[in-house]
């Protein structure tokens, strides 16, 4: 079942945490059967929440995570109903990461007849990890990630620093484990925290000693941009500032979110470059007027209606 | 009329606010008439003080701004008198941006046969706007902008980001306004704002969300470098500093900050490089003999009479 | 004498800080006669000890210190038994950095028979003195530095951003002191501080006015990531932290400081290319193994033993 | 049905060439029927045979062939029986490209609301097609392309410059055929041909005039790296080429591939950096072994069977 | 006097060398007074011919030659009515490049206190002479360069490396002169020359040795394009083949010559990225329909009016 | 023994193979004892003549080798008397590279205790052996290479294409053997070849395929930029070669070779900036001055005397 017709499958059952408004609720967020670890719900128009479920587990990334990830977030590129995402886990903590005894077990036992093709085999699978976080990125659409309880393990790092903006609550905690596990971090916390966070000596701190960092340190050094009391208010919260963005011209909000990743990784003469043969087109869009009009009339971009993007 | 003209030609209406000291006071400084948004004086010796002056808009960013922007900050570049450039705004706050409303209905009557036309008519206005900030990056001096009221609108971080040093005044408050208008922003904050502040969740929050960001998280998020209580303390701390830096070597001034936009754009090893190849003769200088005599006799580098540079 | 043969040479009046357990205390640890302006020891099991050792100089970065540098890391970098370095100044200031008065001298006389030949002169020897901080982001293993009292003059800051970790202690200030002798920095400072921390108007004002910066200000920019009440806790902290380091697998942390430096000058598709690569091999070590079994029996990682990398 | 089923699934009615030798003949290559512009075969061991067929229009890339090459050349990716494709063209030329008048009706009948809708579109059509050549250059299996006849319109030049090796016969044109219909050339033909050939004049020459090039030409400037009388023989050629290569170490072909196209896009540096990281391991293959024995004892390395990879 | 004034400004000593058809002969071009070193003329509709013309110097490039190429092809850029230029020089040789004689003595009665005012002054000559040269890069109109006689002396390798298009007489030869006279080639040779021919070590040797390559060798190395017996079927011979681009769609022909500019400094990917974000507006024009208009009717497209660009 | 100790020392077996004319005929040039696999000479003043001289054992490039290079070329660097180096082998061909039968033993009993150590190992051996050619590229003065017979084996192509400028006899073939072998090319041939030749399907052919490459395609293709009929024609002209490179101002020279590496792997307007940087002091050479004169009195550069540099 594709992501759209399952959105559109309203039930009884359906997860909506907290809608922004009456007039914003959507009535075709629910838990999709199909992901085993994802489940994903329309809280308001244009938001799509994605939440990591596997509570039982402590959100262990388990296999079927990784593919689903994929699957997910391609399918949410394409969804024109979906202008902004948030990302979020179930139960009483963010991510305990992936499983490092399995995979220690497995790394024990490698398939292939000698070196070389044994590292072939794992290269081909670190690049598919990889994948499941660059997906998120690569996604026009921002991901608003909310962090509650522990954000930890293996891929707990690598998942949120893949995101555009961290929120998280009073009780959480960060940590980049793999080095307490022998393990150099290979899902993109290494490229990504560093340009996520300010302090390298920080950086370097946490991948190093794989500490913990609590909510006050990840907001004073920048890795989260808000802290709220608990979970729910960080959701409200989350959600409040998805409908901000959602209600706001989807050809700005993604063209914003394509160029500041480019210019992540160019210089900034490149960076303008490419922001003109970006915008030349873009900048005739009726949302231009429609933006215009709003707010010479004071009233909210949420009483706009954007066409699809 | 010159800048160097201009300057020159002193006047009992010149505008000069905290000269740093009597000594210093230069006798040139006064407003130019050539520029109609931009008054230009000299408080100090050394020092150039660009002011924002269309007061009865806002300091909105009128179509006369952006060519004379760069008119003006290539004349300081090649003006051997100037060692140092404050940026300030006129009136109750620094700028409100350009008029979104004036770009949207120039926008929707665009002059071209097809979308072609149009867009390649639009990306050689973009291309010009951005130059109007890109200008005093690539002008050796350095820049230390002084923000009050409101930094908004379309190009008011756009400009300040390419600023090498930011101040303000607790009333202060900054913001990307352009996702407000169905707009990528694309005079530079995409490309300078996430290498002039440490959180990218910040980054992308204010991109996304259009919010306001006040002075103390200015400071904070390292925005800006400094905070002072009012506007009259702000330009008094700005030409102190700007005297600071106006006593030392040019030789060095200019090429640190011409090194360090270098090293922005570069890996470690190219930025060490390119170090390198410059030093080898800016080291044979004379202004490095007088500094060192400066320091040993503990005599202050204002005495010191560094030749033009 | 060789660096490994040195360590081994025991003697009554080696110098050992804090040493972090007795079962982790090491005899090999002295301070070795060959080098002139660096003491080596090992406090502890993993952990290599350089002190700059000039304190009738105030630490001074005398012409012995450049050579000595490379010598000492290159020998670092290939000593098996050690697997984390703490960097300290001995006596009341970790450095005043190199003698200003004395290069302006050698610069006022040059020598070569044109300003080309002198600038291929200058060079060559400013290549050769940034390399002496280099080698110590080439040698694979995490260097901490502890700064107390100044870090200041021409190489204070160069040396300190190409470390790895930046703790200090509070009575620690920090200086870009060259624009004040008419210098262009270049050591590595305008290259690595931009990118060590995250607010580039504190980076630009440090760089152009030459003002120190206090511990405080040092913790919140982000420079340093602790700070400690004196010398003798940050010693003990840095040696704790050092600890922690050397107790986990080499193989994660060596390869965590290669790739967290590769992605630091590489887009971060190409860190992750880099990342794959590497790991398809590295994964395949047997500290995994150990660390995942460490874990499960909740021992500590101090007590397991890791073969030398 | 699967790539490799559909090649197990032998019938009379294959198609093979020219097999290099009886015993490296393949009892597996078939025309497949899923792909219905593209013939799959197995021509001899090692070697995968794609073949453009839809000879009654030229071999126009019809809409079919976009997802096609991207379905095919996935599954050749993972199919560790192929070391190396050839791709040809079926019919009388090459390939005609696509058919201009088409895009030139759909371009002309856009959807969308506005002009950054319809290009927002029209990017994603890009991307999509970009992909269809560079999945090519993704596969780590090389890729000898064989060029008959005319090899023009929008999309052959863009096809042949993703391949590894490009052979042709006498009767061969090339054309960057783009300009002649009012486009720049998007598929890659601007990003690889002057990677790929010498002459940068000539380079601009063809993509500026759209003129004809004919076999010499392209051998003499190297687009080409042989010239074959005629098609018969060319393929008996790109076969006996392609089993050289298919004898070889998988390990060695495939990691010289992907390192090869690295470097392309690296500095020198970078790509010797990248190159260590990459045999570290992939120096730990017993095909070494197996390829200096048999070097020692003048076997052919087609009589050596090396591990799949 | 405008460039645009200045060829409307027809008269009986207009300078029209080859118009490739009789209706395509435009009655606007003629030499323009305002240059001293540069003849403008209009062979023919869409075709701007830039002459070198300082015969009685031996098309040295005297002190005028800078500023007048800056202004003339910027005035080009922007001169709608111009699709493509060609470039030659007057007289018996194309050019013998500056005088370094007078260079020499300039160089030896340097202005400045001291090497570090001096080099900064030198710094800023040598980057306003790379404009001169660099700046018919900048101009999206490809520029094809007609060289006959002597192309030498410091700057004539300079200049042509910097043209799309090179095209020779049989009596061409060509020199990398710099070495000759101590210097190292500054204005774009040791950039481009590698970019723009295949062999690096013949780049070497023309560069470090300064030998004269002629016109056979040129064209067997990629050099020019093509070689015509004498000046005069060459001059007809470039004015063809800028008739052949003039033709074609203005949104083709420079949409192509910035995209070829922009991949030869970026990566395969990242040109192929820029691509998409170009071509997606680019893309929306009427050309292509009147182009596969055209080639339907088996129309020449001299014959296809295509609107301004 | 240093160097320049062993080029003084003189003595009748000394190996001067062509001087280029009796005034430059030097008496240093001599048979070094202290390197087993290279013969240091100076046969002409300002050319230091490097042979390969293994020749009973076909060249091979054994074990003492790769470190010899690094240290030979360390001291050429610094050799203010030798402006450029002509690099050939001795006996009857160039080289047969490594061996691949020892390369195959060594790798198959590795060192290590788990893949992890032994990959870590053989990383530093092949960063160490890339530094074996690196070291050309990284010392100033030219190199010219002179192949006859064979080059071939692991190491024969990654050697040459280091090297600047590469001439051959008429009886040489090239080979990139380590296909052959199931290696991939580690030491730099698969980074440097595509940048040396044009043609990418020759490369890739070569690098694939391992077949030999005769001296005719190897001029055709730019490999080599001339042939010689036979070693000694090809020894000659590889003197007098040297002779024309060390008769220039070693300023220009080796500044020119600089800033050519430095754009191989730069944009070029990269390239430009730290050219400007470069020049800003070379410039100021008396070199310039002398040369010019040279130039005005017809005087040849051989007759003019350069300082040291």
């Amino acid at each position: 079942m594709k992501l759209e017709e399952m959105m559109k499958n309203d039930s009884p059952g359906h997860r909506i945490y907290i809608p922004v408004s009456k007039a914003e609720m959507s009535t075709t967020g629910l838990t999709t059967p199909p992901f085993t670890t994802l489940t994903i719900s329309r809280p308001a128009n244009g938001i799509t929440h994605v939440e990591l479920c596997v509570p039982e587990k402590d959100n262990e990334l388990i296999t079927a995570f990784w593919s689903e990830m994929v699957d997910c977030f391609k399918q949410i590129a394409e969804d024109s109903e979906c202008r902004v995402v948030v990302f979020s886990g179930a139960g009483k903590l963010f991510t305990s990461g992936f499983d490092f005894m399995d995979v220690a077990i497995d790394l024990l036992q490698p398939v292939g007849e000698d070196t070389a093709r044994i590292s072939w085999g794992f290269r081909q699978i670190i690049v598919k990890y990889q994948e499941a976080f660059s997906v998120m990125e690569k996604c026009p659409k921002p991901v608003i990630v909310a962090v509650h309880g522990a954000c930890t393990g293996g891929g707990g790092m690598d998942l949120i620093t893949a995101c555009d903006i961290r929120l998280c609550s009073q009780d959480a905690w960060f940590q980049v484990k793999d080095v307490d596990f022998g393990l150099v971090a290979d899902l993109g916390t290494l490229q990504r925290l560093p340009k996520v966070i300010g302090s390298r000596s920080l950086v370097n701190e946490l991948a190093l000693t794989g500490r913990k960092m609590y909510a006050d340190e990840a907001k004073s050094c920048g890795l989260v941009s808000r802290v709220f009391p608990d979970k729910e208010t960080m959701m409200a919260g989350a959600l409040e500032m998805a409908g901000e963005i959602a209600s706001r011209s989807p050809v700005a909000v993604q063209g914003t979110k394509i160029n500041l990743i480019f210019s992540r990784d160019h210089s900034v003469e490149d960076g303008l470059k490419h922001m003109a043969s970006w915008n030349m087109s873009m900048l005739q869009t009726k949302d231009l007027m429609k933006s215009a009009q709003a707010a010479k009339e004071k009233k909210s971009l949420k009483d706009v209606v954007f066409s699809k993007f």
